[in-house]
């Protein structure tokens, strides 16, 4: 996208008090819901300039590219916004798992019959994907 | 759940700063993604308890039982907490629309060659849905 496109999106999106919108990643052919993190007006233009998906990390207070750290990147299949603009939905390819535990879901626990079960194992050993901080 | 259940769900939660947590609604059969919204502990408990969606509304201050006015509620089907307790993914039964707009889903306009467009028409008149407010 261009520039000036890119400016009529973010013009579309409500930023909140700290400039961020949410993002859900949902990989694209198979529905999976991948992660929720969140993303500023930067990370939104840089994810379309580069079709990587770019978040906005809260706790290290800058841009996070996904996998940059542990290569488990996110292709941009296509970026919708809802109906207010405060939350966008990222139709993805994930490369291998999208959560830092090494599974492919962050929402890998469910609540069922009074507790919380875990519905998925680690695809990937958690300590081979990063050292010592999360992306 | 029993309320001692619930109370070992909620403490898997960590509520932002306002007390809540970012909620993902996705019809759980086709995996469409239909609505992001928020739940305090409260509307998590309740939507435990009676099997239907209750979210917490920012602009309104209170519990939002959805399809409390429009009639388009939400059955739970599954509860799922991310990984790190700030996210719940809904898996539900939509009845009807999501979007106060009518349409399916609140995720109906994708950037696509550099403009928005909108994937889907309002199903129903959001005019007969509501008498002057959203839910």
């Amino acid at each position: 996208m261009s520039t000036q496109d890119t400016a009529s999106l973010l013009a579309a999106l409500r930023f909140d008090a700290a400039g961020l919108v949410a993002a859900i990643a949902q990989q694209h052919d198979t529905g999976e819901v991948l992660m929720l993190a969140w993303m500023n007006a930067a990370a939104v233009a840089e994810t379309l300039a580069t079709g990587h998906v770019c978040y906005f990390s809260r706790s290290r207070g800058r841009l996070w590219r996904k996998g940059e750290t542990s290569g488990q990147t996110q292709r941009l299949i296509e970026l919708r916004i809802d109906c207010d603009g405060d939350a966008v939905l990222l139709r993805v390819d994930q490369h291998g798992v999208a959560c830092h535990t090494g599974r492919r879901s962050c929402f890998y626990r469910a609540a069922r019959d009074g507790a919380l079960v875990e519905l998925a194992a680690p695809e990937v050993d958690a300590a081979t994907l990063y050292d010592g901080h999360h992306d």
